[in-house]
């Protein structure tokens, strides 16, 4: 027997047919033996339809407002799971979050979880009670309902799971799993069996929107067992309910991953603008003076790369920031130009950063020097480089987006066989 | 200064333009310095969409699961409205019935209000807060939410108003008033500027649909002056903030009511069905072996009417009842043929119910008298008759409803001048 968090997500959510396949899934773990609690969505489009009804409202609102009715899209869902549960003859309860309670700091609508309680769900086991619990949300220290933020669910299904100490968190959705790259740029991607907490980490924040980065996180502080996989498929078929090894992609701890490749997938991030400033005065603070008033105006800086020009005393600010953003950050910057001190701004919007990420780079080398030999051969301009240790982001053009990928994918032998 | 809780149904709030119209009568109210808490149902039609999802999940679905689903419709609507009352300057805040808390029995779906403590509420009023609250929904015994029953937010706003003490609970709806009668059945219906709450209750349940039974009733007994008035006048048109005659139909104790009519006004419903049971055995608990089986069926029997026949040992005993429910209580009632003892049974679709109502008929007499002569001029056929100390109803065929509504709407002078 074991304790598993089932999470549903909005499109496995989406209508009533899909809740009953959903009920399924969930069935079919409850007839193993096992102990489960399920964690639901709104259903696709719900969310969405609450969020414009907010701001048609008034584009200023209020977040606890905000949360006060974008929270009811989960709440419709988990009572609808529960009813549909029932039906099958299933002992379910729906569980809003203020009454579990899942607790939350006083950020509304974008919320952290505190603390849960596990006893709460603990005495629902006890009971052979699935508790089916509204993701995305939670009880306020103001005593109001708290989100998350968009996509919160997973993290709520991961806490979850971290409060009671499950074996296992099934985070369903409408992918199979983590694959090696996207498969609509690269056919030959591969679905990876397992993947450490770190690289996902990276592969979520890169672009590969399979889990929210927030959840990845908390997983790994709590080693939570996390399963990426689909809710399409047939609830009964041959290994579904396998409780070592069911279909997907299972997100561990490195220890728990024997053969290590040395990369492991290619994630992109599409339009990325590129911000230089030629000749900046090099002294102490002037980052500070660059990247405070950026920070202040919530534009998120990524990859930052600093050269020393000819002369030693001047120098080259060369950083990312979303094409969205690009506008915004060029008449900050022009704004603290006396400030900072420097030549001119370049800019170039459209741009996309190609990531290579493995933990198995750590102990290889010349992984960097494959990744940029072979975009050259195909003629790929690099327009920056940041690395980690376990990861390689390159700046290129837009339009050789795809190309990088396949390239990248093929030359560090992730194709398909 | 006033202490007022406004209500607006759900065709008021339907979308974000009439939720901001609803905003500015608030604002009105709010200007003129009164202390004001609203209370709100869910947008038309998304109330209908949710029952139609837990009936879809399954159709015998648990009361519980249905509450948690349903609710979420009023509380979308309260934290809209919230934000719209925000963004025109007015402090306002939208809370849920588990906060208050509207503690409510367990009867989930169709629950009753326990107690309500008023001091949360004034201690809103005490911030300049426009509280803006659920209706429809409290907090069970069982720490779930619950639902009060279909149109059970006239009943919170009158529960909250008994709670706060309030002057008046203004029920914003899409009439403008109480009127003597159905204005699509007789166009010089006039709109009463008081009416007692007993007529009211009358009138209510006879079919004049403008308010919810269950909330005149709380209305008497905590003696809550209620107008129902329009949500769809200009919120600004002269009068509409008049704090002592607002336009509308103010339901009040019959002291507050100086000059009596004889008769306020006539209610009709529709569909009603007839069942006689000739020639049943006179014996003590007859009445218990007929009606017990229908009350078990959930059959709503409403005019009883028993004759003596000839000999005196057999009667005959006429009763109504919805059409719909008309071929389940023949079948009710054969089945218990034997154990009743009774010839035969006839019965009638599609009759009408037409009722005279008015509290000044307690100290008049012949006010019967004249609706059966008026009645027997025109031809119309009477077939049941049952009285109470402020109504008079009689049951007629179908056909003649709208011509027997317009007759007794002129010969008590109920016509517009």
């Amino acid at each position: 027997m074991a304790r598993i968090v089932m999470k549903f997500g909005g499109t496995s959510v989406a209508d009533i047919d899909r809740i009953r396949n959903v009920a399924r899934h969930v069935k079919r773990e409850v007839e193993a033996g096992h102990e489960v609690a399920v964690v639901v969505s709104a259903m696709a489009g719900k969310t969405n339809e609450l969020v414009t009804w907010t701001r048609a409202a008034s584009p200023m609102h209020d977040a606890r407002e905000y949360d006060a009715v974008v929270a009811s899209g989960e709440q419709v869902t988990a009572g609808l799971l529960a009813i549909t549960l029932q039906s099958m003859g299933i002992h379910a309860r729906s569980w809003q979050g203020w009454q579990v309670p899942i607790r939350t700091d006083n950020a509304h609508g974008a919320a952290r979880i505190i603390e849960i309680d596990g006893s709460f769900l603990v005495e629902r086991f006890g009971e052979g009670q699935v508790a089916v619990i509204a993701g995305f949300q939670g009880l306020g220290p103001d005593n109001r309902i708290a989100t998350l933020g968009r996509g919160g669910s997973d993290t709520s299904a991961v806490a979850i799971a971290a409060a009671v100490r499950a074996d296992r968190c099934d985070i369903y959705t409408d992918v199979d799993g983590v694959y090696t790259t996207d498969p609509r740029v690269e056919p030959k991607a591969r679905r990876l069996a397992k993947i450490s907490f770190e690289e996902m980490l990276e592969m979520a924040s890169l672009g590969a929107k399979v889990l929210q980065v927030r959840s990845v996180e908390l997983a790994m502080v709590h080693k939570v067992r996390t399963f990426v996989r689909s809710s399409f498929e047939d609830p009964d078929a041959p290994g579904m309910g396998d409780p070592i090894n069911p279909p997907g992609t299972l997100i561990c701890d490195e220890e728990e991953i024997v053969e290590q490749q040395v990369v492991t997938g290619i994630a992109y991030a599409k339009d990325e603008a590129q911000i230089s400033l030629r000749r900046v005065a090099d002294r102490p603070g002037v980052s500070a003076a660059i990247f405070g008033p950026l920070a202040e105006t919530h534009i998120n800086v990524d990859m930052i790369v600093q050269n020393i020009s000819e002369d030693g005393s001047k120098t080259d600010m060369t950083f990312t920031v979303p094409t969205g953003d690009l506008d915004k950050a060029v008449a900050v910057l022009e704004k603290a130009k006396v400030e900072v001190g420097f030549d001119a701004i370049q800019s170039e919007a459209g741009l996309v950063k190609v990531s290579v990420i493995g933990i198995g780079m750590r102990s290889h080398a010349g992984v960097a020097a494959t990744a940029f030999m072979a975009l050259a051969e195909k003629g790929i301009n690099i327009r920056a480089i940041t690395t980690s240790e376990i990861k390689i982001s390159i700046l290129i053009d837009g339009p050789y987006a795809e190309l990088a990928v396949r390239t990248l994918h093929s030359v560090y032998g992730l194709d398909k066989h």
